[in-house]
């Protein structure tokens, strides 16, 4: 049974329109055929197996995952073939092992000679099964050791010293989100390909089989034109999409599949102001198009079809609070909404948003809500 | 049983420093006396029924919410005292008469005849008990009616209109966290103060018996030098304070009782970064310190005592990745953590970040892990 999206939420309420997921969905189906590469989705911005069953390539993965809670939901509910893509710390070795001793395969990924024999440890030989890919950094924005640096090499004998072999390379790409045109996404495509290409040259050069090469963020994913030499891309956010995407081109406003519900309390005419029930606790704190050419405040509004209400955003956020106004400051002629009108509102970045929330509310195309699809969060 | 911090959590994890919050706790408390008003604590910060117990005057309330679902989970826990502290939308009165009819005494607020109006339709001529307050905006930042506007007696007259009494006013002076100095905060708690005070008066002089008159903000009610004419006083980050509070001189750094736990997880050091395994995902995207004379960044990184690291905050974050550096930016001399050191990081906003965890970590005075206590969030 489907209900009417305004008679039946409390809001604020995090809306998930199934129509532009399914074609976000497919838009990357595509590209990962076209590129001929194996595809492991990142669930760290869903968070919910109804939605990484839509993205997944098998019930059994594979997946990336961004803690280890992630993890034990997903293994729990049989995906086997797991990428935990932050550097491992060694308070959770212990926790990896218990995952892989419950038949899960996991990999973990670290980056220096420290982390290398403190991992080759806890492995014990590499009879646990659990496998260890070095991370490259290929845009210089967190982690990785560079491509080309003697680090590269030193990190796999610090893993093969303890009998642990090299399960190959990966890389992220996070600087994409900087690029502001086709030309630059692709170009950045390009540079995390090389980057870890020649990594993974460089490990067989010395010996080490290095099976696995992985890349992979939104903005690459999408614009890369061939990924010779790898063997796996990992994408996330893509399956909702949000401001800061639409911010550099790679997708379109009316891609974006998450938006937050809420309802007019109030005004303050003077100030061209509309109050809504969606403060920064419900958009979060993410001002990720600030530094855009196009600052979307706290969200773009809409109206309940998912069309821009004009030039209004959410200029100003307290707890509970959003301020709707034109995008330019406050202005003399405010759009009238009156009270207990509800509008949508688009968020800058749907990890964060999407974080706040436990569940999502799913419309289908005739705007109607059709189920309720649960989401976790935390460690 | 007690546990270390170090050998025991998994990172990132929520510290609530039971010393510091017990500290902070009797410094309102005291002031309050002082004051010689009610006290009504808001439990958005908290979300936590242990904490709550610290806080409320009684088992029984009084207490403040922002959301609903808190008022849900308090009334569900013996609470019967409760303000809903955000204009009410049309869409949740259902669920207002509902916990005033499973026994919650609920208090809700509107600023507009628009409001006042359906309102009244809904209450049925007073008879549901549940008490409405009209929101006085006496700082000019989100909503509520002037003190001195025609429009505050238009709508205590749309109240009675639908036989609705007006319960009384209320403020909240959240342009108190743009302060800079304690005579700029003893200011903005008497403008807050007599903002409320005019409004009751006035409602009062038109026969309305307004017998609530209610302000606070964690800031103005530290501040205060009195509340002539103020029937309760509401306040809630004080429980946990945190760096955006230390910057406007309200509370000191060692005051900060909420941190979260950290681990080295690498380093970039030709850039002079620290990688941690707490990003924005742990700390939020809060960068309320940002607009402040100090920016604190993502959050001050402390060693395990609680002691700020020389000049070392988190420059940059991630989802799950926290980049650790000097203030003053990347340099020459890192200070050098080994892979596996773990630190407290003290949040901008207590509000969300403790929004971004299920529970807290509670610390005693020894350092130890004495027990956790569940929070909640969402609506």
């Amino acid at each position: 049974m489907t209900r009417a999206i305004t008679t039946t939420l409390e809001t604020p309420a995090l809306l998930l329109d199934e129509a532009r997921m399914e074609r976000n969905i497919e838009r990357m189906r595509r590209q990962v055929q076209r590129l001929g590469v194996a595809f492991r989705p990142h669930v760290k911005t869903c968070k919910c197996l109804d939605v990484a069953r839509r993205i997944m390539t098998s019930p059994e993965g594979p997946i990336t995952v961004s803690t280890l809670l992630e993890a034990d939901y997903f293994a729990e509910r049989g995906v086997k073939d797991i990428l935990y893509a932050v550097v491992i710390a060694p308070n959770k070795m212990d926790h990896v092992l218990a995952l892989q001793a419950r038949g899960a395969r996991m990999s973990i990924i670290l980056d220096s000679v420290e982390s290398a024999l403190g991992v080759g440890q806890r492995l014990a030989g590499g009879s646990s099964g659990v496998r260890v890919l070095i991370e490259v950094d290929s845009d210089g924005h967190r982690s990785g050791v560079k491509p080309d640096s003697p680090d590269l090499l030193a990190v796999a004998r610090a893993l093969a010293e303890g009998g642990v072999e090299v399960g190959g390379v990966m890389t992220h790409a996070g600087a994409s989100y900087e690029c502001r045109s086709p030309e630059a996404l692709r170009a950045m495509a390009e540079q995390e390909r090389a980057a870890v290409v020649l990594a993974a040259q460089r490990l067989r050069g010395a010996g080490f089989a290095c099976p696995v090469v992985s890349v992979g963020s939104t903005p690459t994913a999408l614009f890369a034109q061939h990924l010779e030499g790898v063997t796996e891309l990992r994408a996330g956010v893509y399956v909702f999409f949000d401001l800061v995407m639409a911010g550099i081109g790679v997708c379109a406003v009316d891609d974006i599949a998450l938006s937050v519900l809420a309802t007019v309390i109030g005004h303050q005419r003077e100030k061209g102001w509309t109050l809504l029930d969606a403060g920064w606790m419900a958009m979060s704190r993410d001002r990720g198009t600030a530094g855009q050419p196009v600052d979307q405040g706290y969200g773009l509004v809409c109206d309940l079809e998912g069309r821009p209400l004009g030039d209004y955003i959410l200029v100003g956020a307290n707890q509970e609070h959003g301020i709707m106004a034109r995008r330019s400051g406050a202005g003399s002629d405010p759009l009238e909404l009156p009270v207990g009108r509800q509008v949508r509102i688009f968020p800058n970045h749907a990890c964060s948003t999407a974080a706040q929330f436990g569940a999502y509310e799913v419309v289908d195309a005739k705007g109607q809500v059709k189920g309720r699809w649960q989401r976790f969060n935390g460690w």
